[in-house]
């Protein structure tokens, strides 16, 4: 482990950039802005999907398939939806290749142009109405919860890994309901399952509230969002829930048959998370040494290192380090013994902790002699030695602490980093400086928005739900404001 | 439940399709050849995922993912490749649509054509082997065992659901290894990882054995196959693993430093099962009232059926099945409690057959008083009395049975309908007939292996792994032959 990361605060990006590739996470693919997801990037995402999965079953929804290819004439049947995503869109117009004439190269065949151009998904709401059309005939038919995995792709200029690239992975719940209430309920019971997601699971502390006009999603009447900061001070956008009224109904014609037989439009939400989540994950706790990783998401939770100088004291650290390995299996631990004789233990203890592994074993003679192991924890890089007879129990502790922990410090760090602020001067002196989140007075108007955005970069992250109403003056034109709207730079 | 299912004796094509539509599995999407797979198909397809992914995993490999596109010049790195798959594929030529000029429509943004055109991955050979030219130094990196369960699309003329579709689901595994033995070794290893999943988990028996050469997958050196007999006496290939040799190393030059620090080419295998996996489900075992499932596959393995003519009867009878459900639950079993008050018994029975849900339990005002209930399995239609006390052994034991039972109906249907052939007019009146597997000597050659496909729509399935070698004589030419091979007509 010769290389190590750009420090983070000399370099904040080339450090995430460096920790993604040197923690074996992701790389960029060979066709503009689309990314690889390597083996231990894919097993944590792997780990976020299962809970994931498992949060939305046990909210009744179940998991369906739609199709990649969307035709052009279904993404403008909804006036905004296209108006969001035409610019950035993939699109196929063919269906062959064929040797050109000479058979020196292999071209695009002709002949086989498709008569409708289709575009690949960049979001699924169209062709999902279109098919809910004939799944819906009567109120008994609802609410339809339906989520699923997939991939999408919008061409987005700027890429970054995980971040915003090309083509990502995420999954996109869609449903359809016979109330206005209830599909509200639901937008914002998903909303909430993120908020549950990412600070029990990612241990990551994140706001939540909806968007602005201008920066909801495109058909959607309301959008919730939840925002998180990251250690540059910026926000990230880690999931949004879209109540979209009757619009999508209504563009593809779904009616259903209420209780008293007369037909309405059904209402909709849609909500989603993507890889992004990988991004906001690696950000929110990492540090100069690598990744840092929440107990409950890492694909591997302990890992015990040998240290020997000769066959004799390996064969008695092996044969306690596998009773070890095996106790804490039996917990439900996940845990590998590295045995590897071809690097030495610092080796293996540097390229732990740029894996993020939570807690590391260390055995050596002298800790066979004394009865007891050194256990080193990722989050602190503390150390202590633990006699034998405690092992299982302080692991079992140690994962449930780290797991509060991280999440504590990225608390603090968001605190520490938000500010109330009632002048223009400071908020332009915070946004140029440390950034960070900002409580301040908005007006309400789109134009204002748009003016704070051109001169500070900073935008409405979301306008919070748990905030009390209070009185105050616009910071940009001292006009009037009944709430203080969340303001970041962002991703 | 007024619709019933077209026989499937007597048009087994309509019966296939009825089914799919009618028990919920999937129906055609909007785009020509692709399908919707709708929530309870997806439910099974998760269910064999989740089986696939443990057996992958406990066979030493680890997932990732790869992108969507591919540059079009990598499918011509590897000339047999190309062959196969350019007159297939979906081809992203633009990157934005627009706005024509009276603003009536939307079309493709000429100005926003791709230097490049891009193919949506039919597979990923070449993609993957792009990038292990990177991941891969020295024969310490290796082997390298990965998978990724993705979507692809093949630009097929003629599709049916799950069975021959443009986008379909499956799973690719991609592996390197330093010997030429070492990766057919991985190559046998995994086609046996998916005759055990047909075998133990669909209950689907198979015959294993090796592609012709012209049947072989474009780029391998050697395909073996699983190939599964329907009930219409056509076969159906289940499954493929490929022997790569060298060829996709040398077309992306993926070389190692051996333990002697020469460079070699690296060996490669790739393997892969998709949803048409579903299709052979869906047709191993199916009869004319609707779906048979594997209880090992079955999302839902016991539903539980309350027959009531007061209120009174229907909380007696919801508070024993209640207490059968936490006790089947308890054992690890999937059971639903349907209770829902606006269809009859008798529809219920019928939907739950369709939806081939093994074991179904009635209770009535009788079965209280006599301190049973009546069990009924799908496989075999067969109902019986089942005492209170032994409602959990009895199901318990009951879905084993069912595996096995399905399993050995369909080994016998297989037997029942494989002959072994040794002359050409018998030969051509089965396949014209009832079809079938026929163990038939060939001369080994590609010129007879197309003249009896022309002359009798037969095809050789495989070159069998477990059958003796014996000394024979072509069926068509006459010219000797060292072992006989599978003959069918195949989906």
């Amino acid at each position: 482990m010769a290389e190590v990361l750009t420090p983070k605060n000399e370099d904040y990006a080339q450090w995430y950039n460096d920790l993604v590739i040197k923690a074996g996470l992701a790389e960029n693919a060979p066709v503009r802005g689309c990314m690889i997801i390597k083996p231990y990037g894919y097993t944590i995402w792997e780990s976020m999907q299962r809970e994931l999965d498992r949060m939305f079953k046990e909210t009744g929804h179940v998991n369906a398939y739609f199709p990649l290819f969307i035709p052009k004439s279904f993404l403008s049947k909804e006036a905004s939806h296209v108006e969001g995503f035409a610019k950035e869109c993939a699109v196929v117009t063919h269906y062959r290749l064929k040797n050109n004439e000479d058979n020196t190269e292999i071209v695009v065949d002709e002949e086989a142009r498709l008569d409708e151009e289709l575009v690949v998904r960049p979001t699924s709401e169209t062709v999902i109405w279109n098919t809910y059309r004939n799944w819906i005939q009567s109120y008994r038919d609802l609410p339809l919860l339906i989520n699923q995995w997939a991939n999408v792709v919008r061409w987005e200029m700027r890429t970054r890994l995980f971040l915003r690239t090309a083509e990502f992975l995420w999954q996109e719940g869609h449903t359809a309901h016979a109330t206005k209430e209830e599909a509200i309920e639901e937008t914002r019971k998903m909303i909430n399952v993120y908020v549950d997601f990412a600070e029990n699971f990612m241990a990551m502390p994140v706001i939540m509230g909806t968007k602005t006009e201008s920066e909801r999603f495109a058909g959607a009447l309301d959008t919730y969002t939840i925002e998180a900061l990251m250690q540059d001070g910026r926000a990230l956008q880690c999931g949004t829930s879209h109540f979209l009224g009757q619009n999508f109904a209504k563009a593809f014609d779904v009616k259903f048959a209420n209780k008293d037989g007369k037909e309405e439009y059904v209402w909709a939400s849609s909500w989603g998370v993507s890889t992004r989540l990988m991004g906001a994950l690696i950000m929110a706790h990492s540090d100069d040494n690598g990744l840092v990783l929440p107990p409950k998401l890492a694909p591997l939770q302990v890992v015990i290192v040998p240290i020997y100088k000769n066959e004799e004291q390996y064969n008695k650290i092996s044969e306690k380090a596998n009773a070890i390995k095996d106790n804490l299996q039996k917990r439900g631990i996940s845990v590998k013994y590295d045995d590897r004789d071809n690097v030495k233990p610092g080796y293996k203890f540097a390229e732990y902790e740029l894996q993020g592994v939570p807690v590391r074993i260390a055995i050596g003679p002298k800790d066979l002699e004394k009865q007891q192991v050194e256990i080193a924890r990722r989050d602190t890089l503390q150390k202590q030695f633990c006699p034998d007879n405690q092992i299982e129990e302080t692991i079992v502790n140690l994962l449930d602490e780290i797991q509060q922990n991280i999440y504590n410090k990225a608390l603090q760090f968001q605190k520490d980093h938000t500010n109330y602020v009632d002048d223009y001067e400071t908020f332009k002196q915070i946004m140029e400086n440390d950034g960070g989140f900002v409580y301040a007075h908005w007006d309400g108007t789109k134009e204002t928005e748009q003016l704070i955005k051109e001169e500070t970069k900073a935008t409405i992250r979301c306008i919070p739900e748990n905030i009390p109403e209070e009185e105050g003056t616009c910071i940009r034109t001292g006009k009037p404001s009944k709430q203080r709207v969340l303001f970041a730079k962002a991703y």
